[in-house]
């Protein structure tokens, strides 16, 4: 079995990507990036579903980046918006996430001899995040293939982004067909310590919607009932 | 002034960069990378160095991939050749480290809104790390430039890689014109807690025949008499 690297959040689209990569055979090493997110219980999910989805190891590395600052998601000076989903990078977006993600999984996947990374990202809901257009995942992909021992050596590393073009309904019917079970997931920007989700960031209001276009009840646990 | 983000490892090229980028006008914000590296007192030296050449500010962030194993700079279970320098991609090669590195360095770049990157990324005489290749610059470059809220706005960044055409001696002569104190650097792979170097790791070698290449007095205190 060939082996790959799977970036895993925890939340609905990377745990899709685990089941995708599953489902193509792959050996699958999930990492977590632990990056002082406010919602901890994100990282508890991706354990949860890690094991659900058969992954051969999980591991969660610190990613300190806490201390630069400079997004909702690390800084709890800034609140996270929750009046809907504006044009515009949101103030959630954290300083070259995607960038550090990929370089760890980078290192990961040489150490195992892997030539595959797996990463749940989304040009068609996230269109304000920079570091999630195709053009950032194929710069990346070139990158890699100049960055390791195993590209000296003419091995080719492929970063998949499987996601990339689907609407979020499109991801949720392909991950229940592949037996995903959302209900282990957390999308939430600002969940409780049970993994409960505010029902209102913008990550909650896209998760909503796409159950809801998909036809597919929400197993979501909301902690916030007006919404 | 306009502010760059160098990468200071505490050793001579880093050192000697931050002195170039001084001398280009820019106020410096240092990064260092805490990755677990054997020798800590290169991380006390680049403190000293900052200070000594006027950083604006320095910056450790922790670097969690010593638990990923594969590099004897690492992992305590791999040695550090001492026998002079082989051909090759040697085993203290840290996967990923400069893609890492320079990831981290992007996002403080992004939070700080500096548009310069400095990097002591040499190619002469690390021909045996893939990313320290200029090839693996400008492909970073080229990322960066797609990855940032500030690249979606219309901003450019430049990775900057002054050293990178540079012999050991080309460098040490520009760094004692820039007025580089290299007996407060540390280059050794495994220095002790004082600072004291080997003489006769890869590290070590390159740096001393820099020296007698450059026709300066080495001032680097060596605890292993036999070199």
């Amino acid at each position: 079995m060939k082996k790959a690297v799977i970036l895993l959040s925890g939340g609905l689209d990377s745990s899709t990507v685990l089941a995708y990569a599953r489902s193509q055979g792959f050996a699958c090493y999930c990492l977590s990036l632990d990056y002082g997110q406010r919602s901890h219980s994100e990282l508890l999910a991706a354990e949860r579903v890690a094991k659900a989805l058969g992954a051969k190891m999980h591991r969660v590395l610190k990613l300190d980046i806490g201390q630069l600052g400079g997004s909702a998601l690390t800084d709890t000076a800034i609140d996270v918006p929750v009046d809907g989903v504006q044009p515009g990078v949101p103030v959630t977006y954290v300083p070259a996430r995607n960038t550090l993600m990929l370089s760890f999984a980078l290192a990961w996947a040489e150490v195992l001899g892997a030539q595959d990374i797996f990463v749940g990202v989304n040009a068609v809901d996230y269109s304000g995040y920079p570091d999630c257009r195709p053009e950032f995942i194929r710069a990346f992909e070139v990158l890699a293939n100049l960055a390791t021992k195993a590209a000296v050596s003419g091995a080719r590393l492929t970063v998949h982004a499987p996601l990339m073009e689907m609407s979020k309904a499109q991801i949720i019917d392909m991950g229940m067909r592949l037996g995903v079970d959302y209900g282990l997931t957390v999308s939430c920007y600002q969940a409780d310590s049970a993994g409960n989700a505010c029902g209102v960031c913008d990550s909650c209001r896209l998760r909503k919607e796409g159950f809801f276009a998909a036809g597919i009840p929400d197993p979501t646990r909301y902690f916030n009932k007006i919404s």
